[in-house]
């Protein structure tokens, strides 16, 4: 009624109960799980809808893992008695596939906002020194706001190192690219090099030491870098570029410290990430972050200003999609909801990787295990066996299992492993392992035959 | 020395600690066991090393599971990007493939013995009335006799049965017959249909009611019966044969009540198991059989004839290689090594069924529960969807899940689902159960993202 006269007075700030920045995985989780408790709250974003995950993260990039799950299966078809003439490979077809599903995907996404009653406003939000935040000139101010803006890929400040891409540049290229070099030792370096790889293109892998995936168990690390090979990618190690230079053939000269490469068609960055908290006036509210801009929270989610938080990769803590969609579901309840207690425990968080075979981890690694405990205080069980699968086929991919358990009663903390079906094998123990199992308890479930997943009950 | 003039004399008995009827699952692992102890042990056998599980079960079986699966695979491809033209599939390749598994198998079963000191004998054995078992003119006793001696398909008393196989037929056909027909609704005829239907051949499955697996929860019989058409298998509801004649030209004519179904290639029986009771000289020992001939044991495996025990398929009782295995092992831990209360808890039995999809199940199925405990003392969790792998294909095949929790505390009685990924998914969930999980915990852990199993941790 009112809305003549306001439009001619200086801008009203818009009141919520609870403002999100950021509609990615935790920003909408949090925001949607609040309105269930009738809280009026808002989602700010200015790219898609559901954040990286959604749309240059976890789940384009599992299509395409299923993608090149397809070319590894093309190979086995043979033993398993088929004869199959492959003709080639359209990436143009399954990316187009791809991206109307990740279409579908914001759309579902954003019915999901306007069915909760979630408003949400489009646009780069800033924090304003009055503690409100700004988006396209209107000022929103909320008794709670949360910071979930995520975070983006690195690039390294090299000459040339524009000429490269990031992951989120892969889920842009709309072809394969003929010789592709991806730096990095992470696991979006393995699983990305991994897909090139499978796919055909003539593929290497940089890296700064002498294996990938560093900070997992050491028997991990170890047969995700043997497996590197067999899966057509060449692993470079203690490689690092200094210099890259466009050629007129829109070819790429890599100069390294061991040599040159030339001739690539795609360089790809895989060498970390970084939170997106540099652009949104923190500096304005005074919200504290790290040495590298990672927002500073306590367990609960809280940063250092009151009625102030943060979640999600912004915060630079187990860059999970599920933790930031815990963790802003537990927000809403202890705001909201009088959970005055909860928040996400970021103990025995299961992960998988999806390389070729995937991997899967939680809680301690053998390293860190005998640091925190001694050596002789642990009992190691490992399995290191061919998958039935691959009885009947030339080429084997072994499966690795690892249970690292802590004496006196063997209690499970750490199970690493890898190989065929470990992606699908690993929530359960999550649920197991978070529970307090020891080993006696893994043995006391009777083994599921045949199976991969059964050689973890029958240890010895 | 003194053999010359034992031959002379009347047959001595062969004594040992520990003999065992049956060189399968169960057979094996108790007599290993136990030789792990110092126990003098015998295993006879006379057919192959491994069982049923190894020779005409579960290994071959899975390997034809993962061929069928290349085979459903190759539709998926196009919706990967790929180009691929199937040109032929040769069953006899994977036979002599899988034979030669098989084959390794049995020698590895057999060296594993010898290497345990267990002894090998060789033959039918049968109990005479001194307690004693004789195979081959020989007689051999033991203060402790176990009988695991497995089972054997049930061919039905109708005129003509003979000319249909059964599941270890199966595994002897040198070529994919052209018009198979599959009778049963237990899991040995779902997935050995599945497996024909899969692979080309023109399938029917003939069952006596409306659905198939019908003691397992509604929701996963549902599902499979469901999921069998679209898997190529004709499904043929409320239809008996009751007579089968072999034509001139090799194939077979089935009268049904539903009409007569003829030019068939191939007749399968897989209408039940039973046990191989019936040979083995029990009415000598006077140990005590059921109505359907199982051996009567109590929940130590122990007979009613002291010293005489039994366990896996000849006690008519979860029919699965583990639970043989594990029974075993107990039976070992107890009898000589002083583990005086072991024995197997036959409750919460993780099971997979390798149809297409996969089913796996654990616990309690619905209709049990409410029985048990009463429909509102029960909250049932329930999740329908399409795995991310449909995402961009055409034909969609759903998962289906659902947990059922007891009130108050919602402790989780039973877990049950179908869906790709579900065999490898089930084993951590079933160690969770066992340790008696509530659906809090579950919701503890931390879901992978993406999976199938995460759904599990997050549902509502």
């Amino acid at each position: 009624m009112s809305s003549r006269f306001i439009s001619n007075m200086a801008p009203v700030i818009k009141k919520f109960d609870y403002l999100v920045l950021g509609g990615g995985s935790g920003g909408l989780a949090s925001a949607r799980r609040a309105a269930e408790f009738g809280i009026k709250a808002a989602v700010i974003e200015e790219g898609r809808w559901g954040g990286t995950c959604v749309n240059v993260g976890c789940v384009p990039k599992k299509v395409m893992f299923n993608t090149a799950r397809h070319a590894e299966l093309l190979h086995d078809h043979k033993g398993y008695g088929f004869d199959v003439e492959v003709k080639g490979f359209d990436w143009g077809r399954i990316k187009q596939t791809r991206d109307a599903y990740i279409k579908r995907l914001n759309g579902i996404y954003e019915a999901n906002l306007e069915k909760s009653n979630v408003e949400k406003i489009v646009g780069h939000a800033k924090f304003t020194q009055d503690k409100c935040v700004e988006v396209a000139g209107q000022k929103y101010a909320a008794d709670h706001i949360m910071i979930a803006t995520g975070g983006r890929p690195f690039i390294p400040p090299i000459p040339g190192a524009e000429h490269g891409i990031s992951s989120d540049g892969f889920f842009e290229l709309e072809e394969l690219p003929k010789k592709v070099v991806v730096v990095g030792a992470g696991y979006i370096a393995v699983e990305l090099a991994g897909i090139f790889g499978a796919l055909g293109a003539d593929t290497s892998l940089l890296i700064r030491y002498d294996q990938v995936l560093r900070n997992f168990d050491s028997m991990i690390s170890k047969a995700v870098t043997d497996n590197l090979e067999p899966g057509n990618v060449k692993l470079m190690r203690k490689t690092q570029i200094s210099n890259v230079t466009k050629e007129s053939d829109g070819t790429l000269t890599l100069e390294t410290n061991s040599g040159v490469i030339d001739k690539v068609n795609c360089l790809l960055w895989a060498i970390g990430r970084v939170p997106n908290s540099d652009t949104i006036g923190l500096e304005n509210i005074g919200v504290s972050v790290d040495a590298q801009r990672n927002i500073v929270v306590d367990e609960y989610q809280n940063t250092n200003v009151p009625g102030v938080y943060a979640l999600g990769d912004v915060c630079g803590k187990a860059l999970l999609t599920p933790v930031a969609i815990a963790a802003g579901r537990k927000l809403a309840h202890r705001l909201f909801d009088g959970k005055k207690d909860w928040m996400l425990d970021y103990s025995n968080i299961p992960t998988v990787v999806f390389s070729h075979p995937p991997v899967g981890t939680i809680g301690l690694t053998e390293e860190e295990a005998e640091k925190k405990y001694g050596k002789n205080q642990l009992k190691i069980y490992t399995a290191n066996f061919v998958p039935m699968y691959y009885s009947v086929l030339e080429h084997k991919m072994r499966c690795n299992m690892k249970l690292i358990c802590l004496l006196p009663d063997e209690k499970v903390i750490g199970l690493h492993m890898v190989g065929q079906g470990c992606d699908e094998m690993l929530q359960g123990f999550g649920v197991a392992i978070k529970m307090g199992a020891t080993k006696a308890q893994f043995d006391s479930c009777v083994a599921i035959h045949p199976t991969s997943s059964e050689e973890l009950v029958t240890l010895r």
